[in-house]
């Protein structure tokens, strides 16, 4: 096997499809999953990506799933069960439907229950930046860090995106609560290489660079105390509201056979209800400018605005396809030969 | 003189709008600005308590102010010119504008241009908990924060609140973007202390624990990166929104005869429009069971909910009183013998 495969978008997408349709949807519904998907292998978020497909083609073909439900509605809000069906497809959903509401009222809010994964939270806050307004999404996850203070996990690293339109792009921040992904703790381990500091904790939620310890141990929350408290309110935003479940009640993406209690929760407001949007553009301009023009440290070419380093990805991963590496390749075979469809490169 | 002064909110409140209907304001408005500093140190934020008025003070019998005005407003949107008049009364009339719209249509937001220091974020985010709903407040404010890889400061500490009902007490997360506050900075140069690693750089944008560097310094953003980027997405929430100014256009609380141009963004969400409240609170307390529960470190007691340290002061300092510093008291009593009225204490 190769090192590293170059795909198209094209090539992924028509490939996804083809799997996922042998997983409980028909083909529209597989296009939005697998755009999704594709859209964050594009914007260089290759952890959001088709690989991600393998855990939700297990996961539909193991569960059994409800169709999704709006089980209420007022003028600016809505409740969404998604029946432990697609996360991107009840996110989908839910953002289109805040968006719908705020495009008549300035403003709309989607909750989301008994949902999965979702994809990149930036998915949805761009849906609403498309149509000029800001967007906000947020999803709980799987816990994987302790309270301050605390020896056991009890918060997730809960993703939160905030975006704004653009004039060339849209300016979007997506982060998660943590300091880093557990996965850059995985591969640390495997290569047996030590942690910076500050990552994680040990099992007993002492501070530890040693990634194998790390390993059973936690995460560490994005500025200590007060991403642990952020991690607190999205989860109560995602979990509560939606009369879901938080905390431990949420499980890991790998327990395919049980129902997950992934909680969402999205906004989106009208920007022209405050100024027109061209002149909200300009602003934005100015600010771009501004940015920009702040002297750098030596060794920085350049300094990126929110959602800056994605759409340049975006723009040549477009033209030149991506990568995906041996081993997310082997993942991704091994599910193309168990549903007996070919492999994707 | 003494070293602490213990003050009831009582004493504090009265002597507070005593000081205030002389700096143009009638009695009822300084009620409004006095009671909301005259909280933030019942809550234990005695960065934003009593303290700030010697700068309301000053700005307001030296700045020329419009009455603050309603721009324009939608079923769930409203924009309000501050006039460069008090923060507090033009967050307080608009955060009032987002309940008073969330209460009716589900959701609803403001925005506000050409205000000031509007006091602490959580007393807005507070407003909308009271009224059984989540409410987000935010502000930009003058800029002590690089860029990612900048050199000068282009970034504001931008606090964010966030506030969810609870049963006994709001759960409220309340936090500026910086590490730490400024003020931590000013302190350690006096004392001649070394700063923590990770709380400042120097004025080139390096980091360093030489406290009188870090003076003429910058502050470290919340989390590296994502804080800085969440500092962006704040600014513009404030800054364009509104249509008003952001990054350095925002003036430092101390340039008393210029207009700061800070913005303001605020947001409700009805709840009960999700499920009842009732239940909301029963799930509030479900979660706070729960994290209560969680194993805790050697050397800690107890493990704090975000806001619940702060329930916990308010309830002792509104039977107690609380205690201002000498620094503080000298401040209060040289605006006291300015204005022609009694000290405090």
């Amino acid at each position: 096997m190769k090192d590293q495969y170059r795909i198209t978008a094209e090539q992924a997408t028509k490939w996804g499809i083809s799997l996922l349709t042998k997983c409980n949807l028909n083909k529209e519904d597989a296009g939005i999953v697998v755009n999704a998907l594709v859209k964050s292998n594009l914007r260089g978020i290759d952890t959001h990506g088709i690989e991600l497909i393998r855990h939700y083609a297990r996961r539909f073909t193991t569960i059994r799933t409800r169709p999704i439900e709006i089980v209420q509605e007022n003028e600016t809000t809505c409740l969404i069960d998604a029946g432990d069906n697609y996360g991107i497809l009840a996110s989908t959903i839910a953002m289109n439907k805040a968006i719908e509401k705020a495009e008549k009222y300035g403003s709309g809010v989607a909750s989301v229950r008994n949902s999965n994964h979702f994809g990149a939270a930036a998915n949805y806050a761009l849906l609403a930046a498309e149509k000029g307004m800001l967007g906000i999404s947020t999803t709980n996850a799987g816990v994987r860090i302790p309270p301050w203070g605390g020896k056991d996990a009890f918060l997730g690293n809960n993703p939160v995106a905030i975006a704004l339109p653009g004039r060339e792009y849209p300016i979007i921040l997506d982060m998660a609560l943590s300091v880093v992904a557990f996965q850059k703790i995985v591969i640390h381990a495997r290569e047996g290489w030590t942690l910076p500091e500050g990552w994680a904790y040990d099992s007993n939620g002492e501070p530890t660079t040693d990634a194998k310890a790390a390993l059973k141990g936690m995460l560490t929350p994005l500025g200590g105390y007060k991403g642990a408290g952020l991690s607190v309110m999205m989860d109560l935003l995602c979990g509560a509201i939606s009369k879901n479940g938080f905390a431990d009640n949420v499980l890991s993406i790998e327990e395919y056979d049980k129902p997950r209690h992934v909680g969402h929760f999205f906004v989106a407001i009208k920007i022209a209800n405050f100024l027109p949007l061209d002149v909200f553009k300009e602003l934005i301009d100015s600010y771009s400018r501004k940015f920009h023009a702040v002297p750098r440290k030596d060794g920085i070419d350049h300094l990126y605005l929110p959602g800056e380093i994605e759409h340049e990805k975006y723009k040549d991963r477009l033209k030149n396809g991506f990568t995906l590496t041996q081993a997310t390749m082997a993942h991704l075979n091994k599910v193309a030969d168990e549903f007996g469809i070919e492999h994707l490169a």
